[in-house]
């Protein structure tokens, strides 16, 4: 009886949709002062005073961007806030609130949406953001989780993906590939276990790769220490889908060619030893596979000297004004052309 | 041939995201001074000046919120659009920007996807609003809608669900109840199609009320109305579930009761008619139905002259500092407890 009572607490269907946004909601407190008014009217009230206000949305859906199989719902709740942070920090913007949305059949129960805003709960108070709205409801299938981040900048200081000139110096942050490799060693798993459900693996030695998956980090740091040399890039993306991509988005918006040495991608030590133990080129992992969250920018050649020996970057080519002629050199000096598919290991 | 190269070209999964983000965007302009930066780069970029920003999302799940079998896609795309504006609206706020994620399984092709964007075109166009960021993704089931809307208003002007005073006077915009029974008519229609295909139902005498439930329109009007007539209202909201519940959350925020009388609610003739049709009380439709987008607020007394005789507005009832005891005093004088469960016709 006691159980039964406590499986009806928990069924959401018998909790009404205002009554669970406050019960979701309410260990979260409003601190930036741009957030006037938070959750709980028809609309949240924002002000950013005269700095531009940066804006972005993205969904996740299971089955497409997540799978619960090896994904907790805690690290989903948290991965689906960095992913839009991410984008801000892109546009060398300050973010400051969100609006999460999330649809959910009834295979959910309260449980498993108080897991998901654990982890957002985390990423607010990691990225020190304000929860101002958004709505829980039901679906038919599966869990979508749709996340809008708000930012704010000095109208002077936003970066787009189109500001690139001839010349400029191509940089990026952290190290590459990590996240899909880490992807790789759980689907082997996930493999392993729908084999044999008694398996306890070992994951220790993929501990760094399996972060950079189920928990990456957006950099925010990264932003703080360009503005605090006093660098603005040129331009600026965040690497979701991979390098190659990236590279293709910021030289067609700014409309030029970027070349990159093979040999600066920065990759992780943990990272190799897991592409060694698959058999991927590390390169390939690092510009096909995505999901690292770093931040790829250009710098005027000028600023090159301030960030050549600061371990928080990496410097991996530069911009030329010919067309369409994105190339990576190899470290036995090939070159090899970076298409928007992403480099196609097969025709090296 | 030809037909398996239009089938290629329609097949979602064959257009990569950018891509098709680019295709179904083209055609829409950015003309608000406050949009900065549109779609293209990681988030899109605003400036409100020195105003309040205000901002709502919401999801819309079909077979949840909608049912293809007969919404339009078009529709649905306006009506995804109409229900966030209505929130902004209900602020006392200017709508100016909205950003759109949409997730639809494989079962749905690039042409359903332009008819929503057909639909979400339309409602940009008829209120002024800027699309300036969004996604388009794939899901395993269904199709899953999410709308963020930003305005803003002057922060002496913006309205929330808190502030109505003992003595206020309740009003309403427009009329109630035609939206719930538009979508009684079409439940109805579905029931015969699936008996009977081949029936060609004439609905031409239901045209309002399935008008209010497919393509109901945000009161942008009575802001401005209101704006005109200098009246600020002490609190607002809009009808999306109801005026029982609304009535319930502004009462409850505001830490007050509000009493109505039955016979002051506004039913159209043609809601009354087919309630008729349907045995349904049209009180009950319009106390519990929902979806009307109408706006229902408090204004001070001093004010009531003003919009008294004005044919936008009814007046329904007034606050009163007595704590939950929201009532329906009914045509024949009884007092009927309105609570936030809506109204019981069996304990009338």
């Amino acid at each position: 009886m006691e159980e039964e009572e406590a499986n009806n607490e928990n069924d959401l269907s018998n909790i009404k949709e205002n009554v669970l946004i406050k019960k979701l909601t309410k260990s979260f407190k409003v601190s930036n002062k741009s957030s006037t008014l938070g959750i709980g009217d028809d609309a949240a009230v924002l002000n950013f005073d005269n700095q531009e206000v940066v804006i972005s949305k993205d969904m996740l859906v299971e089955g497409v961007h997540f799978d619960l199989s090896y994904m907790p719902l805690k690290h989903l709740g948290y991965k689906s806030i960095v992913v839009n942070v991410s984008d801000i920090l892109a546009m060398n913007a300050s973010p400051s609130q969100v609006l999460v949305s999330i649809a959910a059949s009834n295979r959910f129960k309260l449980d498993a949406i108080e897991a998901i805003y654990d982890g957002i709960r985390a990423a607010c108070s990691e990225y020190n953001l304000d929860l101002v709205g958004g709505d829980t409801t039901s679906s038919n299938k599966g869990l979508i989780i749709s996340v809008t981040c708000l930012g704010s900048i000095n109208k002077k200081k936003f970066v787009k993906r189109s500001g690139a000139k001839d010349g400029d110096i191509l940089v990026v942050s952290g190290d590459l590939g990590g996240s899909y490799m880490g992807l790789q060693v759980l689907e082997r798993e996930k493999s392993v276990f729908e084999v044999n459900p008694n398996s306890q693996p070992d994951l220790s030695e993929y501990t760094y790769c399996i972060q950079r998956q189920l928990k990456p980090e957006a950099r925010k740091d990264i932003v703080k220490a360009l503005d605090d040399m006093d660098i603005l890039p040129t331009s600026m993306i965040d690497i979701s889908d991979g390098l190659s991509t990236e590279i293709n988005h910021l030289s067609s918006s700014s409309d030029l060619s970027i070349h990159i040495y093979e040999d600066k991608i920065p990759i992780a030590e943990e990272t190799k030893k897991v592409c060694d133990e698959f058999g991927i080129n590390p390169t390939v992992a690092a510009l096909n596979g995505g999901e690292d969250y770093e931040l790829l920018f250009t710098i005027s050649k000028k600023n090159s000297k301030k960030i050549a020996d600061n371990p928080l970057f990496r410097i991996l080519g530069s911009c030329t004004k010919k067309k369409n002629d994105n190339c990576m050199i190899t470290s036995i000096g090939q070159k090899i052309n970076i298409s928007s598919d992403g480099w196609d290991p097969f025709n090296k």
